[in-house]
């Protein structure tokens, strides 16, 4: 079933259908964690409804944000989200394998790279690879090492990778970005509540950088109470 | 100036010697960090005056405790120490470079390797090589990659390692750790306070585990009027 759903920021509205993978909490968190300044182009890799590129345009001034995805579904539902929107001049969408994103828009030419990728490695639990919301999920189509590999292409020297992720893939977050010379700089682990494991991790990387990482503050989502906490209210509040 | 502390469990004490490196606040931690069984061969690297196989000692059941020291001074330390506790049936100092441990213990044999290594990156500010104090705090006379891939080599497979370490060092951690085939399996940032970036990390890897790794829920130092949390005062009592 589709549904327009209000971002509730800078009147912002994104068309989801609900046969398909919505967006989750992780992505909103995600583009409130990456940083783009004015004239920067950021691509976002395995963009899924372009919930993220839409986000970015009223969170940074970046100049170009492009999504790029796989399935022709969600692709679609994008680009009508940012016609809806108005956003054309300055969000575009491709509708590829992240591997051919090269011959799209060439190498080293961006300063930032967004992905909120599947989580699920290939083949745990039972998965149907036609499934548009399995691809969303699971290691299929792409991995972690592949898209790290990709940011660091598309990377220019310098630029900044962010991704989201389950935190119990930390250390092969870590390992992926220094093996493609993206070098891990802050990190901030999300927890369900307090006194709870983290299971989302948000990590930036720096093309180029030395080593050297900051651990922000946890970020808890409920309270004891099952309501969302202060932080999390404001990161909504603000963004969405 | 040489004195002797009291470590407030099991009747254990410690001899220290003011001008050279005495114990902090990450050896407590790390021992309280650390796990060893009943009947367990426990290797501590780079061991400073036996803190922690003294520690140890209270804290496990582990049968043999080896702390391996460079410097002639703190080695006589621990061997001082370990007659004071009446413990030498169960730790042993082998005063030698870390590099030389096996000819003196073999290889494949430990079921855990504790390590509370020099942090500082060689090279780094201004030190004086003869100083007992600069090899104790910084990468002299050893460094992280040697410390994990001895570790590696000390370890049974499936065996435990135990360090603490800056967190800013985090990814040199994880990296060196796969590298050697230690994977990381569980981690706990130590932060000064509540909305402070962590300075300390504690890190669990298993010899030939597999990829995945929990995140413990981080633990704060101080409150904020300066006073010990009571995690830090439960870790104290319990332990020194």
């Amino acid at each position: 079933m589709e549904r327009i759903d209000d971002l509730g920021v800078k009147n912002l509205k994104i068309i989801q259908n609900t046969d398909l993978f919505c967006f989750g909490m992780d992505a909103v968190l995600l583009a409130n964690f990456a940083k783009a300044y004015a004239g920067d182009t950021v691509v976002d890799l395995c963009t899924g409804n372009g919930i993220i590129p839409i986000l970015l345009t009223a969170k940074t001034n970046a100049k170009k944000i492009i999504g790029v995805e796989l399935q022709k579904e969600p692709y679609s539902l994008a680009v009508r989200s940012i016609e809806l929107n108005g956003i054309s001049d300055r969000v575009e969408m491709i509708n590829d394998d992240i591997k051919n994103v090269f011959s799209h828009i060439g190498e080293g030419k961006a300063n930032a790279v967004t992905c909120n990728p599947p989580y699920m490695t290939g083949g745990v639990g039972k998965v149907n690879p036609n499934d548009a919301v399995a691809i969303a999920r699971h290691e299929i189509a792409t991995n972690l090492e592949e898209v790290v590999y990709i940011a660091s292409r598309l990377l220019k020297f310098g630029g900044s990778f962010y991704m989201v992720h389950r935190a119990d893939r930390l250390c092969d977050i870590m390992c992926s970005m220094r093996n493609h010379h993206i070098e891990p700089k802050r990190i901030c682990f999300v927890h369900p509540r307090v006194n709870a494991s983290p299971n989302l991790v948000l990590v930036e990387g720096k093309s180029g950088g030395k080593s050297g990482i900051i651990i922000d503050n946890p970020l808890y989502v409920y309270n004891d109470d099952g309501t969302y906490t202060d932080e999390i209210n404001k990161i909504y509040e603000r963004e969405i």
